[in-house]
């Protein structure tokens, strides 16, 4: 059956965004240290169309992520926002470029109706605006049998977990300290209720934490 | 200089007690899941007077941090309530039995005045109503030079965090998700500011992340 895997790096006092989010820095302030420890990775550097890099044990936390994953579910912040607010005249790509890195039909949650997406590579960006149930809908539809990724943000995350329908947990704990943002494990009320540690990963300035519900 | 250190254990989802905090179970919930990766330790079961037990990574770390201890300072949660309320005829000695594994004094903060308890093993409980400069300064003084270790709970740690008086954190992340009840860092403002991370230990079933002001 196909699963809703969430994967989601998280500082150590609990954040996955830094304070002061906005459309010109929508991971907020402070937060790219949450993501470092993957750009070396050429896994990381493939995806993104880039070669070299290196192999530690990050790779294959990495590489399983990736594996067996027929499409992406994300909020409107991760998608990108609207540099000067919304215009139907000048709809914009987010912040992916013309290739995103995902090769699969991704679905962004939103409020805003627009016309699906098609980039190079394989991604098709869908607006879902019926909710979460009908974002997962659709995404299980289009994955063909595979999984669904959850790329969060916080928001996202908080509201799949609260409604008990993620299934597998990917967090890449970052030994930072934000003191402040958006928290991932805020609001989900009893969604956490069943999962079980599966395995952890230290590894190069992160340790991966990986959760599943049996 | 004597330096104000930190040990705390907290779970993934950043709680350092569980839900419904009483006198009966004053760390809530299925927070027990949070120490069980010390118990069967040597250098734990020494400390409670029990011979035998295992090395592990863990070992080290939890040595570092006795290590250079001079005096302890605690919560009233901590130290134990007072079951039945509190009744001045029937003081009791809190949760550490007679012969607590502190072997230093040990400063209580708390709202109840209480005459000192000297206890079997050199464990002094000292009972502090002035508040938490006033614990650190009577702290210090009877450490004579070493370090003070701040042994939790979640109140008395942040109280310290955000006066900025903490100088080193040991914490020992727990791969549990607890779901609700008392968060390390709630509460601290700026006070994490100025912390770096030292070190980081994988070991079973917990991580110990150091960090410290320079």
């Amino acid at each position: 059956m196909s699963r809703l895997r969430l994967k989601i790096a998280m500082s150590l006092d609990g954040f996955v965004a830094g304070p002061n989010q906005s459309v010109q820095n929508p991971l907020g302030i402070g937060s790219m240290r949450l993501h470092q420890w993957a750009f070396p990775l050429a896994v990381w550097r493939a995806m993104h169309g880039l070669e070299g890099g290196e192999v530690n044990e990050s790779s294959r936390v990495v590489e399983e992520s990736l594996a067996n994953i027929g499409a992406t579910i994300m909020g409107r912040n991760m998608f990108g926002g609207h540099p000067g607010g919304w215009n139907p005249a000048k709809p914009w790509n987010g912040w992916w470029g013309d290739n995103p890195p995902f090769h699969h039909p991704v679905f962004v949650l939103t409020h805003h109706a627009r016309e699906p997406l098609a980039l190079r590579g394989g991604t098709t960006f869908t607006f879902v605006t019926a909710g979460i149930e009908a974002a997962l809908e659709q995404a299980r539809r289009a994955a063909g049998g595979k999984d669904v990724s959850l790329a969060g943000g916080a928001k996202a995350a908080q509201q799949y977990l609260a409604a008990g329908l993620v299934d597998e947990m990917e967090i890449n704990l970052v030994p930072a300290l934000l003191g402040s943002g958006e928290r991932l494990f805020e609001r989900v009320g009893d969604g956490l209720h069943g999962f079980e540690l599966m395995r952890t990963v230290a590894a190069p300035g992160v340790t991966h934490f990986k959760f599943a519900k049996a």
